[in-house]
């Protein structure tokens, strides 16, 4: 299997973007992805695209065609993926085996989704689509409540506080208020996550991601700036009563496995890494699953600033889901762009300096999936 | 890439199966197909799985991994892929790609969809999403609809009549009522299908493939009895009104000419066929654009029974999606499980003698994508 690199990368404004429309969001971040990587659309052969549930949050299933229409890239496959809050780190994944078998030169990765479309009721019932219909979501579980159980035991096996969760928060929105794409561009305080209303205990509001508009792609080809050296994927169960221990994600701990093994690198090589902090409990639960640090000691890094951005493994310098936003099948694919730009070091205020290694991990619901990608300055 | 071949398939009973969830279902399928390969469940490397809504259909998006734990396959990779009916047909481009990389040696790919748990009204517009929402379902447009255009101006252009599309449905039941899974096991006559309630002119309820629950599986290795010699897609646009002819679908036409490209063979090649039969005008578009027959000619070719089990061409031998029946996930598996097992001489009383090459074309929506495959006993 071939090298396969990131020549290119795009990214619209995350937030509640009433007047842009789905397909308006991901036409803009893939034609920004090409005049990045300074190619025309005719030299696209093959389209990925992300995108958790689009017909139920805009009445849009088959979205790949109308994306092909819409860019002019009639005729060319486009194959949508689909794994939940883990679907944009999965159309990486396929792309990166495409372009790897030499099956297609020039492939884009787009991921999109539109929240803000449908009220708050009916967004829940959505969200709820990613758990266990038939052991979870039909009783009333919601992803934070699942998350809060998780928080809840990995505090009490591990003493982790609910100040430093709310670290996680703190830190990632101080990030993101230096990102001009980030849904959320202001700071927040401990206090003000402590302070914020209960959604699932010991989660607060501030705890979680948003719902969020917006899209974000990618040009791989066989050469470019950046080198993806891994993009390794596996799963846990769905359900979270089926796991051994439910303060580790299964998924985060195989995959990250297979890709450094693969890369041939150890967690401590990683430089700068980008988590899927859907809840603050899931950066601290992927840092550790990772093996960036000892289980247990998730929390205590971020509280002694390990993870910030002068600490010496910033995690989530985009402002992660919290701040820079979810829009669900974009999200994977925007922690891939901001480690490229700050591997490729234009990531202005946010820029890290001296990086060799950059990690993504995406993942799905309440760790039923997950893709973990290492990527290298080339 | 290396050789990627089919070394077994599983497929449920296809229909109205209110008793059995849509869990029950795929694992049953993947359980037969990895018996059919002589294959333990831990050889499997890789699941790819096609389900076009499973969130609008069964309340279950991210589905990947709740088949990996119901299987017992929890950590591999589970990618879920969707191309509204051409869902399960993508599902086998990709596990193609996979192997034919060196990624995985051994991959299963399943399909499934469970449609009769919703009432008839949600179906439709649950079906609906893979048209173009700003552009033709709000306005009222249904896929019959869509169908129904393409079929008036086929008629216009070539004189294809009702009575050619009537002789796909019937065609099409004979060689269901052969089939022990198919989801209507009866003949119908032309005059049945003239009288059956008009959905949308001039197409009639019998013309249309039903709603059905179902699953089908395929278990791709390196070697195995039959070969995927070609794997190839396209997209046309997914608006109907842009297309500059509604009788043709671009898709095909550029799926097919890349697939007979990769495999070094000729139309005329292929002893026989599945074709995705939606509306009985799709059988008959799809087999002009594969180059079986002149445009224009394919509806008289079905009234001659070219098409037809003694015919020189088979087409459909399973019944098609309109007797088979249409899980739409499940289909475009399901196509190929059918080829494999005339390939491979165990099609019992639906086998065709003297086969070479066979073919499957998977079509999304009103031919918005397409899927083509073709087949050869090693």
């Amino acid at each position: 299997m071939r090298k396969v690199c990131i020549s290119g990368v795009g990214i619209t404004k995350f937030g509640e973007l009433w007047s842009r429309s789905y397909r308006e969001l991901i036409v803009e971040a893939g034609l920004r992805a090409l005049e990045d990587a300074e190619l025309p659309g005719e030299s696209i052969e093959c389209l990925y695209m992300a995108s958790m549930g689009p017909g139920m949050w805009v009445s849009q299933e088959h979205a790949g065609p109308m994306i092909a229409e819409q860019t002019g890239l009639t005729s060319i496959p486009v194959v949508r993926v689909e794994s939940g809050c883990a679907s944009g780190a999965l159309a990486l994944h396929q792309a990166f085996i495409d372009v790897a078998s030499g099956k297609h030169d020039i492939v884009v990765v787009g991921g999109v989704e539109k929240m803000t479309d449908v009220g708050a009721k009916e967004a829940g019932s959505i969200i709820n689509t990613m758990l266990d219909y038939e052991w979870e979501s039909i009783f009333g579980a919601t992803l934070p409540a699942l998350y809060a159980m998780m928080a809840r035991k990995h505090m009490h096996d591990y003493g982790t506080t609910r100040e430093q969760m709310a670290e996680v928060a703190v830190k990632n929105h101080y990030n993101g208020s230096l990102n001009p794409i980030a849904h959320f561009g202001r700071k927040i305080s401990v206090d003000q996550v402590l302070s914020s209303p209960l959604l699932a205990d010991p989660l607060r509001m501030l705890d979680c991601a948003p719902m969020s508009d917006g899209s974000a792609a990618l040009v791989l080809t066989s050469k470019g700036d950046v080198e993806i050296i891994a993009c390794e994927m596996a799963s846990s169960t769905l359900a979270l009563h089926s796991r051994e221990d439910i303060t580790t994600m299964d998924c985060v701990v195989g995959s990250s496995k297979k890709a450094y093994k693969r890369a041939g690198i150890n967690p401590s090589d990683v430089d700068i890494a980008e988590l899927h902090d859907y809840c603050t409990i899931g950066e601290i639960i992927e840092s550790e699953d990772l093996g960036f640090f000892e289980k247990g000691k998730g929390g205590k890094k971020v509280a002694e600033g390990v993870t910030s951005l002068n600490g010496s493994l910033p995690i989530n310098t985009s402002g992660g889901l919290k701040s820079r936003g979810h829009p669900i099948g974009a999200t994977g694919v925007a922690q891939v762009a901001e480690i490229y730009d700050q591997l490729i070091g234009r990531a202005g205020e946010r820029q890290i300096e001296l990086l060799d290694y950059g990690l993504c991990c995406g993942v799905g619901g309440s760790g039923g999936s997950a893709v973990v990608s290492i990527f290298r300055r080339r």
